[in-house]
């Protein structure tokens, strides 16, 4: 994206690496966020779901996205998740990210609650705008009905569009649902949707989709960024095949579990492998089975590039 | 409870008050929760779902029960819920608790996550209590599949026990299922069972239960003491069939909004209706409806006490 004033792309939503006390490890964070953005990530949206974000407390959260721009990252590629079920730590996060200069931020609905209607989410979005009251910040909504039950209707998205035009303008959508991928592109054109897996990635692409936001992003960067600068060639079908067999075999395992594991086995360093309740580690047999299924796509992480990227 | 080293009784989850800027109103809060212990309820269970808790930041949950023991309410009557989808905000919740002398605490499960099995789910207890590492920590586990959807098995509760026995020693159920209710008095003599709503309070009490912890104790904690007083008289069976005719028409309105503009109504304190987004403010028709409803069951909010309390 660098220097369009919205996010289009392969969005990684990066991993958080845990220390043996379960503390975040700040270093290999900053390492990991490079190495994406070399491997031709367009941007960060660093505390996702994969980040195990809400795993962990605000100050933690900051404190990483503090690293990050310290170590000379530049915001305008950061699009860190600043949703929270309480509205005042969504309103925290989300000024301190505005305040550093991230370009946007990837915001959950508030997750607790069940059986919340059109009117109440809209009025928590309504409260956290207002709060901010910074022409700086740029939402994208975070759909993701598997973990939060509830999410972003189509009219709901229409009312927050029309509310606010220059501030919501995106969303990630985890639905894994095609069609309500498509109702949004066709619905709302100019407003930026990313799916939320690669899957859906050239069919997105196609039909005016800004790019992907995927977990296997963390371990897959190089393939993903082919296929968004190939997506009009006649490439674009056979690498969104390739791209979509290796997703399917890495999502047979628990994901984050999964996608630690090998970061932690190309890279040798097996601290990668810790994870914070209530993720568990993977066994040694499923482990041993993953790699066994990993060498069926010839996979590997890009070996000379990470080395190149932090040692 | 006052000095026996377990809760039981009638426990009140206490409504949080706001200011019209969602700011929570502590002198308001300290107001009511006194009022609830002066009209019988045993404990306060502060910071549940009914008291918007988790629309609440770590701060403003700290700030609120450090002014309930300023105040002078004993903190042995507090049960604060201290559960939060980050491993790191439960573990400063909880200690925070411990540390200012609660007889106990009530701990949500990580709610964000789903498909988490009993393993990631016991792997975060297990770190929450091995992190606080003090013998005063007494764990009530808070199980309410509504709003977290996975929540407590029986081989679960079973494994925890075994490994805390002296720290894990009771349960609130709100899953509104008695059958699951009746299976957890029967596998676990001695483990202090809360039903989560009055309903099922008296069958509760006949099979063991420790008590009642529910919303409607915000308005209606005499009669619900009452129950508990009598429950082994022969008015027993009387008394539960009005109190749960109660809770049948508080509940056909949404909960927290409806008890807020109860407590508002007969306070004559109209800012006791602000609650904080994704919940939303009643509408005036549907308030009306709501006071002819209660109007049908001659519902006071024992205007006397309160003047006794709070003036």
């Amino acid at each position: 994206m660098a220097n369009s004033e919205r996010f289009s792309g392969v969005i990684a939503p990066a991993l958080t690496p845990f220390k043996a006390d379960f503390s975040p490890d700040t270093a290999r964070f900053v390492k990991h966020c490079n190495w994406l953005l070399e491997q031709g990530c367009a941007g960060l949206a660093v505390f996702g779901t994969t980040s195990e974000a809400n795993s962990q407390s605000g100050a933690e959260r900051r404190a990483l996205l503090e690293a990050l721009v310290k170590s000379g990252i530049d915001p305008k590629v950061l699009m860190p998740g600043t949703g929270a079920t309480s509205i005042t730590e969504a309103i925290e996060l989300t000024k301190h990210a505005v305040d550093l200069g991230c370009s946007g931020v990837l915001i959950l609905p508030p997750y607790y609650y069940k059986n919340v209607d059109d009117d109440g989410i809209f009025r928590f979005f309504d409260a956290v705008i207002q709060r901010i009251a910074d022409d700086r910040l740029q939402c994208y909504l975070y759909h993701i009905p598997p973990q939060t039950v509830f999410g972003f209707s189509l009219d709901l998205i229409g009312r927050l569009i029309d509310a606010y035009p220059k501030t919501v303008v995106g969303l990630k959508d985890s639905s894994g649902d095609w069609n309500n991928m498509a109702a949004i592109l066709k619905n709302f054109p100019g407003f930026n949707m990313f799916p939320g897996a690669e899957n859906h990635m050239l069919a997105g692409l196609r039909n005016g989709a800004a790019g992907c936001i995927t977990a296997t992003a963390n371990a897959n960067p190089a393939k993903l960024r082919e296929l968004f600068d190939k997506w009009q060639t006649p490439e674009a079908d056979d690498l969104q095949a390739s791209i979509t067999a290796l997703r399917k075999t890495i999502q047979s395992f628990p994901m984050v579990p999964a996608l630690k594991e090998i970061i932690a086995h190309f890279t040798g360093d097996s601290d990668w492998k810790i994870n914070r309740p209530p993720f568990t580690q993977m066994g040694a047999e499923e482990v041993r089975n993953l790699f066994v299924e990993l060498e069926k796509h010839n996979f590997t992480l890009e070996q000379p590039k990470l080395a190149m990227a932090g040692n």
